[in-house]
């Protein structure tokens, strides 16, 4: 590969040093690298080709590292990455030990703002703004947002704050009009708006033109002609007026009290730099709304952006999975099956999601099912408010949603759904370790924040049957529930295809040991049961972390010395807090070995390595045990 | 107090019976029934003053319960509450057993959806309209929000939602213009929209005269005057559609999908009567705008609606405080005491207050470092991703929050400053049991759902002094971090006025007994050592609950017989879960009795009657210590 502007650059100072001429040429180095780069490591694909320009342009105009660029999401850092001195290390993204996915501010000076959940990137750019000036730093901020995270609530929230503040702060809107859902919001209408012509003027021109008729009329005529010219020109004057009037408060953005500039061409170099240079002067809040295309200068990838919004790498040799084996379902299949068997056999069933339809597994029903199948685009926490909402009318809604993204709905899942006791089942994908996207997608916390809530049912399936089974028992439920399970694939186990129920808060016990009794949620039950082979412990898979099994706890712990919780979850609050709990209140506390996600920020990468590094891997597992147990 | 009209009222079907005319007469019955029962009961006033007209005419239009209202936030529900057959135990509202302060569903079926925090009105009611539609019931779903409740994210993300869906929703924008943020957002531009002319009908009118005039012209002279005048004509027509357009797109809500209508004066019965009934029978989402005053009807509150939004009740006897003590100063204002210092002695410290100055204690704040104070309006989610972006550029930012509310910024806490290790503080008031606000408003997860979050840390002060302590503490690290304080005063303790610091993560023994050790966590500290005198035990002032005092407990283990953790926060996840996996994983684990708000919804009232029904009172406390070290 030929880039010999690109390898030039080693930081922006550099890029900052290239002519107004060689820019369209590092664009284009930039995207090759780019292509080359992400077909061999992988990532994200579409969102970064759109940016190229845009991201040449902002580290040409604005001084970074001084100047500060909070990229929404974060999707779409990489060629953000490759400037900033990190491009020889592109082909390790989102491996182990390589670079992250997503801005980082331990990574680099120049990621101002960590990402990973959208919409963050206005109230973040607006802090650094804010502290800018009253420290009286010149610094200038930056915002690049796309228009599917402008749905989210918070992204209002931080405009409509932002819009009464006499700060620097640019927004730009990166419009590639594809929403993640087409069908989703008010925003496309005001993106479209049109430019209107200035009536002062026309009139003006009328005027001149009427007046030199008028001049040669004679005079009997003149004066009702002029009158009736008069009363037109007073209408036309009060017509132009209103117009001038509503001009102003039309654009959304100006009521937000920001000044709109747009929209322009996102790929259009030269005129990029030219409106950010006028940008970077001005004062107060400025938004940009530029147009781009996602998988520019790539034809597959503009295409079909949705396919190509991320794409795996190529395999290569050293991973730890087993690649050329038959592909076993994932849990998010799983899911997407049983929905649409329990949808046949329940006309009350709805399912919601915030935006993940592909993620989610969603595809399937909504093509069954249209008239059930809500997505409400980013705005998890209306999700769950709509759904409790429905469940009020004898509706049976199932929300479909990743774990981490379940944080942004906390609030209405324990004040409209719980506190209402209401029968709204959360279908949690993502649960535990998520690898390449790194902590800010773990879905390491919902065992703990969700187990506080009154009213509700947890389960952590342990394989996919379990899956099925646990979700057919949720549903059946006539009170809030969640049914978590992790990305990826599980053991491989047979699935019925019947909706048959389990008893709700019996756990069963896998395998009789002695000694030691593995109590194992999820998916850790098959690491606990091949563990529990070289150490003949007990295993029981509780199925359910709230209500947890009483009888089953109080059994094992008072016929065992050692107790041992293994859970995906983070230890701190989680499952095996639980056990100890139950423990304690039944007065058969044994010494216990809790083994979960520590308390700290995990890593991205192979999630193999990472469940191995916090001992939740056969073999690391196996050795904390024997460690304990040998005290 | 006479009220014939309304004596008739057990039900709407009763207030259905009304003539037109006889409705005036009962809101005038109503406002007075209110101002009497809510000046003996306590409670909000203001806001439901404000919508006596509009509650009487839902009723009277729509055929509740059949067809739903859902009330957002719920402060001006008590004259819905009084028309549906709950007017006799007004007088028992937000106390102990009594009538709740919000609608509450288990509390009648007119109270479709239970309410307490913010915009949640109209996600709930589309909600309900969907499943109404989906099951083939002609039932109309109505949501009341004031302007206020608009500027949450959540507001937007259900507009954005319900404005594509072809459902029958009616959005009823309560506008007393009265946002409890000013200064905060864009809609009151929208609200404040001129009524614009019909331009096609002037030019009508204009052509008639024209043509007249025109008809009387000399033929050599008509010539000439009939081209300009054509070309007029087509210029104004041009701008008559384009204003038709702009028209068009104009409204906030029309753009949202949202047929407009207002704004309609909300105290005049007769016109919101018709207008109602014009609505209820057209398709598709509606809103409308109504324009009310916050305590129409009551001098006082008309002139200062703040102070007026809620009242207490005139003081009656069998209270369980003491009401006639010199009173205390809250830990409200001992946190707005200790911010005005800490500011002044560190320019670096910013306050952010999601619409809760007085609440939170930060009008003294305000006036000290108006610069330094942001009211983001209610917008928590902004709050603490603002709060991030400010401690990226060297600001310290505190941010005040309700504990409920803070549930709102849980992923922005976790994703935007605990993933990122940044010096955020959150001071978080109302954690633990809060009394007439009932269960929608009970801190009581705070901990458990903060515990899991890494790099925190979390601190619970056991007294005034304490609290002052622990903020400067907290303040002066360099990570994230959580003070959380109760409602109302604590014991009164002599408050320091420095900004003197202590160790994190070390608690002290403030009694030395034997066999049971009590480890006890802010507010539970002095109950604790009262119990401790009857029964010789140790008590541990832990201080924090993240990082725990490893050595402290380890210590109170080995030589006790019995340990009782006690908090008030939830048990499932809270700080004695906390207490349990330390002992575990340090092989100590001893007798261990969980005290904490148990895994129910807890009710509203008196908080002492509610403590002690929880055993977190010196009594029950004591009772069950007791009978636990008596097994």
């Amino acid at each position: 590969m030929n880039t010999p502007l690109l390898d030039t650059i080693d930081t922006p100072h550099d890029l900052r040093q290239l002519s107004a001429e060689q820019l369209p040429q590092l664009a284009s180095e930039l995207r090759e690298f780019l292509l080359d780069s992400v077909s061999k490591s992988g990532g994200h694909f579409a969102s970064n080709l759109g940016v190229i320009e845009l991201t040449i342009a902002l580290h040409h105009v604005y001084n970074t590292p001084e100047d500060h660029l909070v990229w929404d999401v974060g999707h779409q850092s990489y060629p953000h990455k490759i400037l900033t001195g990190r491009k020889n290390r592109m082909d390790t993204i989102r491996q182990y030990g390589g670079l992250a996915g997503f801005p980082k501010r331990s990574e680099s000076e120049y990621d101002d703002f960590g990402v990973g959940h959208s919409s963050t990137s206005i109230g973040a750019a607006l802090g650094m703004a804010v502290a800018d000036k009253l420290s009286g730093s010149p610094a200038r901020s930056v915002a690049i947002i796309g228009d599917g995270a402008m749905t989210a609530g918070q992204a209002f929230e931080a405009l409509n704050c932002a819009g009464d503040m006499d700060v620097n702060l640019l927004v730009i809107l990166n419009d590639n009009e594809m929403s993640i859902s087409p069908n989703v919001g008010a925003l496309p209408k005001y993106l479209a708006r049109n430019v209107m012509r200035d009536w002062h003027g026309v009139l003006h021109e009328l005027k001149q033109q009427s007046n030199k008729v008028l001049d040669k009329l004679p005079a009997p005529v003149k004066e009702p002609v002029k009158e009736i010219a008069e009363k037109a020109e007073h209408k036309f004057k009060a017509i132009a007026s209103e117009s001038e009037h509503i001009k102003q408060s039309l654009s959304l953005f100006e009521n937000f009290g920001f000044e709109y500039t747009g929209a322009i061409d996102g790929h259009n170099l030269p005129q990029l730099i030219d409106v950010l240079k006028d940008l970077r002067q001005r004062k107060g809040p400025q938004l940009l709304h530029i147009i781009t295309k996602k998988g520019q200068g790539y034809k597959l990838a503009e295409n079909d952006p949705v396919k190509y919004h991320a794409i795996g790498k190529t395999p290569v040799s050293g991973s730890l999975k087993d690649e050329t084996a038959k592909p076993k379902p994932t849990y998010t299949q799983i899911f997407g099956q049983w929905l649409c068997d329990q949808a046949a056999a329940d006309e009350r069933l709805i399912a919601i999601t915030p935006a993940m339809r592909e993620g989610s597994g969603l595809v399937e029903f909504e093509q069954q099912f249209p008239t059930r199948y809500f997505d409400v685009g980013i705005a998890e926490q209306h999700a769950v408010t709509f759904a409790a909402g429905l469940a009020c009318r004898g509706a049976k809604p199932v929300v479909a949603i990743y774990s981490t993204f379940l944080q942004r709905g906390y609030d209405q899942l324990l004040h409209d759904v719980a506190l209402q006791n209401l029968p709204v089942m959360f279908a949690i994908d993502r649960a535990g370790i998520v690898g390449a996207d790194g902590p800010t997608h773990a879905g390491a916390y919902d065992l703990s924040f969700l187990r506080c809530v009154p009213n509700m049912v947890i389960a952590t399936p342990s394989d996919e049957n379990e899956c099925r089974l646990l979700l057919s028992t949720c549903y059946q439920l006539n009170q809030p529930s969640a049914v978590r399970y992790p990305r990826g694939s599980g053991c491989g186990a047979a699935v019925s295809g019947s909706l048959n129920t389990v008893e709700v808060g019996k756990g069963i016990i896998r395998k009789q040991g002695e000694k030691i009794a593995i109590i194992a949620f999820g998916s850790m039950v098959q690491p606990s049961l091949a563990v529990a082979e070289k150490l003949n412990a007990s295993v029981a898979d509780m199925r359910f972390v709230k209500p947890l099994d009483v009888d089953l706890i109080v059994k094992l712990a008072k016929s065992h010395d050692y107790i041992v919780c293994v859970e995906e979850n983070a230890q701190m609050g989680g499952a095996g807090s639980a056990v100890l709990e139950t423990m304690a209140q039944h007065g058969c506390l044994k010494p216990t070995l809790l083994c979960g996600i520590p308390d700290i920020v995990t890593e991205h990468g192979d999630p193999n390595i990472l469940l191995r590094n916090m001992d939740l891997e056969e073999e690391t597992l196996l050795a904390k045990i024997q460690a304990f147990v040998q005290q």
